[in-house]
């Protein structure tokens, strides 16, 4: 994994292979809040979890958005999603739980707080992004990795989905209509989601 | 797996050994497909597939709402679900494109298609539904095992986990009210389907 | 689940749900560790890495053998291995690796080490069995669980399968024999894996 | 993925893309066999199936030893075990059955079938190896893949994976003689191999 331009090593295959490993475990741990949270409401809490790591070429981009030249330095300490995890939830409140639940873990640390639904992007983007430091123990030593942990309902990732596929469409007229577009369905999507919740709690009321 | 009532065994662990191999060979079907349409569509087509066997338990139940003895020979006669997979894509006419995928393998055949998105439910429930005959080796003989292949979007999806909720309660006049209510959400959602599903053909040709 | 004698409940569908909850986690721990020393030692450690939660029945047959009763407190006090965990090595010194590596988990006490590898069982029976405290967050608050690890090497775990079927055969004087047989196969085995151990350290060193 | 001698794209991320979703789904047909076997024969047939795309590198590496230009043709003329999976199986006559199954699936063709158990490789080296061909739909088309599937005894397992170390060493007279000791093993392990077998024959005549 190569930078053709410097031929400088972005990441090592060691490191690749400890993203990959934190990625991992931090799924492990994901199943098991949404067991434990899954148990305790009486319904299942996330539909969907999973994972990623960062292609070089996704990293590279990245750095080229933010206008920072593409180094191995850059890489650490800039790009913070490298090991990435997501759990996509039914409703709004669960993605608070989940939260919560991962400040009981000891060896997680919440770095930063992105709450783009209380703040939603200018796109009209909503998700509950997380920071986190994972200490886990690795051939021998204590290993402390970043890793992003993306908590959103059914129907943010479902806009987020057509989001991404215009984001990279080259701009133009018809593509800021689209994006107008676009953020007013967000807004849309974002207030069937309170209504269901709301009935969510008078059916469980029942 | 006994009915308490009857001491009858309604599913031998040999039969439910079988359903589960035909639910997880179906999953390697659809996983197939859904990496050849995303590749053809160069985008992900399905965001989630899953499968589960039915418990003893909701056969029984199912049996007690369509009236019909509970009996092993009603089992196999009656439900059709018992061993179950499902695709939950982005968009609407994806749900097609599998349907039409489908056909190409010459081990499935398709019994009969439930279209609840051309007609909905009372209750307001959209999916694609395919009763199929899988036919497969199994230890040296050839098996022919029915299972259901449901397909539906991400907001159909999520709209049918706050109706499985409401199910399951008791019937009074508010979970009549909140019925309509929900009934009246799914057609909001299914309006947001369409719009998206437009939007993204138009994010296309870009 | 229930023991059709007592009509006691032995293990609730909620104690179920944590067990199977901490085996999942517990391989998540084993997969980390495997990546870890295969990193470190620039092989594969592990060839493969399983767990089950012991079904009702062979935890009912477990305390007849230990002439226990069968109650719900028995269960939890006297049977260690109800979640069970299994890392299958190529060589033997790797199985005291991963028991190292396990040392280094916060939230894992070791509560008793079972060496049947320096003191193999009468019938040849060799693996290294480590009965573990799991500390987890799990809805909430914090549960702790006992896991067994069994650690054994491709050639062990083989013996090990034919031991298993030997072992649920009526006794006679055949299965004497065919016992002494196979103890006598368990010593070979081991003779190969010492072997095999010292012919890996001379291949590492050329 | 690119020969960067010749700069030609040796296999495209598309072919990439077939090979991996064929071995994915032979996977499932080892896993569908599996089960059937453990279910006839009333115990566990393979103790692990695994699969892999092989790497461009690895790729290289075998057109070089077999002394052929690296070039997109020979890649795919030249290498049949571009997409491979694996079947380790607790007993030799395990193998056959696995064998015997597979030719009841209509979508594969066994091209060609190297017996290295009847006819050990000069190295001691043994395993089942079949050359297959598998049809399958493909994103509207019909796709013909060719799949090795590699069949062996997790003592074969277990040698295989010292003979895979010392192959990468340079060789030199002690890398001569600690072949010529891991081709005694091999023989070693093999008449262990078919021991266990009869002794296993005899406990299931009891």
């Amino acid at each position: 994994m190569q930078d053709n331009n410097k031929n400088e090593i972005l990441i090592t295959d060691e490191d690749a292979l400890k993203y990959e490993a934190a990625m991992r475990y931090m799924l492990a741990k994901l199943d098991l809040i949404n067991t434990g949270l899954s148990d305790e409401l009486g319904r299942k809490a996330a539909s969907n979890i999973s994972g990623r790591v960062k292609s070089i070429e996704s990293i590279k981009n990245k750095l080229r958005r933010k206008n920072r030249k593409i180094t191995g330095k850059n890489v650490h300490d800039v790009i913070k999603d490298i090991a990435g995890v997501r759990a996509v939830c039914f409703f709004v409140d669960d993605l608070y739980k989940f939260h919560e639940q991962l400040t009981y873990h000891s060896d997680i640390t919440i770095l930063k707080v992105k709450d783009y639904i209380k703040k939603p992007k200018k796109s009209g983007y909503r998700s509950l992004h997380l920071i986190c430091r994972l200490d886990m123990p690795f051939a021998g030593q204590m290993l402390h990795t970043t890793v992003e942990i993306q908590l959103r309902t059914n129907a943010m990732d479902y806009w987020a989905e057509l989001d991404n596929q215009l984001r990279y469409k080259k701009e133009n007229e018809s593509s800021t209509q689209i994006g107008k577009k676009l953020k007013s369905y967000a807004d849309e999507i974002s207030s069937i989601d309170k209504k269901m919740m709301k009935l969510r709690n008078r059916i469980s009321q029942l």
